[in-house]
């Protein structure tokens, strides 16, 4: 279970903290590393010093330049996130989210990524609500730094205690009962999104130009569901009878 | 019940280290911090710069000569041990620690010492022996070289969970934080399946003499997600647009 669980750091400024990341993770079990647009060297002589001996994390680290291309695989994505949103995101809390992830990860073909932001400014909002959900750790109301391996070190050790309490699992997570369609991936549902928006646009619903938070709350609303695979291509295939429909050219609606 | 809690280093050799914890304890709501015996100046500029904001931990800390003085008035020591001993002690986990304190902490005189040992060789057994408990982080098996402020870390957080549960939380159903909108109907909720259906005929996608399980499933996807109402409302007005985009007598795309 633990192998299927990648700690995601997006634009991480200082390399010891890479390192001691890749520290806090090892001690838990924990190996898959992946850096997204890192705002110095992820490899530098300092996230050596401070990994004490993870060498090998930093060595299989990988690199990407977004978050969509370092979680493409993964079924359920979910961001480290220390501030509360003008949009509400479901929200679970680090125990919570240990609780879950026997069920979440007894599938052959599922994958977590827990995405971790910058040390000034966390996470934007565009990556926000690429997550399934949010994990706040809680933290004093009147002193929320946490450092950024502190947080790893934390959310690493919730997993690694989701995986101690493992017993073989019959428990059908995440919905409670066996599920007949594998979940969407994290790219397949990108796509969807992709689709659904270029298609409400075409409809005259979305204007691109005042956005207001109309994808954002679609987002929220299908993100929360964890869509499986026919799930997701039933809406892709009203979408593109959507698109046809409204097209003269169209194949099925000539006129 | 947080201030009844005192973090104890023993021997600690790296004043980073020292700051490093008392950041760890300001996140999670601990104030009390003890040094005993340093092989460091404890408030050395490294401790100030690493505590990043809990310089006030710092200045109010205790130093003292043994293990003894700094837990005089302590009615519960907890050594942090990472090995196991040849003389079995009772042991806990971090969660076990945590839900007995709510507990341990209730009577008037009660205070909480959390002992943790040298960075390089940890506590020694006559220490261990002054304790009434060991906790032992679960670490993996392959590598378990906990840094000194990763460990206060998680114990401190553990300790703030205890408090957690012990203060009435105000239940953020459905989705672990309050909501924007309140949950869709269940009569809106049909209004709108009823509503998805008719457009999917008209456009030609859903067959109501060979229905299969079209329906089944949209209504499985967007039970699951627990619709608020503005999304409802969102999903309405998708519809009507996509009938009258269609529609060669609709309003919005005349021809």
């Amino acid at each position: 279970m633990l192998d299927r669980i990648r700690i995601v750091l997006i634009g991480t400024s200082h390399p010891g903290n890479i390192g001691a990341a890749a520290r806090a993770m090892k001690t838990m079990g924990l190996s898959q590393l992946a850096v997204v647009a890192p705002r110095c060297d992820p490899r530098d002589g300092e996230a050596f010093a401070r990994s004490s001996g993870a060498e090998d994390i930093l060595e299989a680290m990988q690199q990407f330049e977004t978050l969509e291309a370092a979680v493409t695989d993964c079924t359920l994505v979910v961001g480290a996130s220390a501030r509360s949103r003008t949009l509400p995101w479901p929200l679970c809390s680090p125990r919570e989210l240990s609780a879950s992830l026997p069920g979440e990860l007894s599938g052959s073909d599922t994958g977590l990524a827990l995405v971790f932001g910058r040390e000034d400014v966390g996470l934007s909002n565009s990556e926000l609500q690429r997550c399934h959900r949010h994990v706040h750790i809680p933290t004093s109301e009147h002193y929320s730094s946490l450092n950024l391996a502190a947080a790893v070190q934390v959310l690493a050790y919730e997993c690694r205690q989701a995986w101690l309490t493992t017993t073989p699992v019959t428990s059908p997570e995440p919905f409670g009962v066996e599920w007949d369609n594998p979940l969407a991936s994290h790219a397949d549902t990108e796509r969807l999104f992709e689709h659904l928006e270029r298609t409400l646009i075409n409809i005259g619903f979305h204007d691109p130009d005042n956005p207001r938070q109309l994808m954002a709350r679609l987002r929220r609303l299908l993100l929360r569901s964890r869509m499986d695979s026919m799930e997701l291509n039933i809406l892709r295939g009203i979408l593109t009878r959507i698109e046809r429909h409204g097209d003269p050219n169209g194949n099925d609606h000539p006129r």
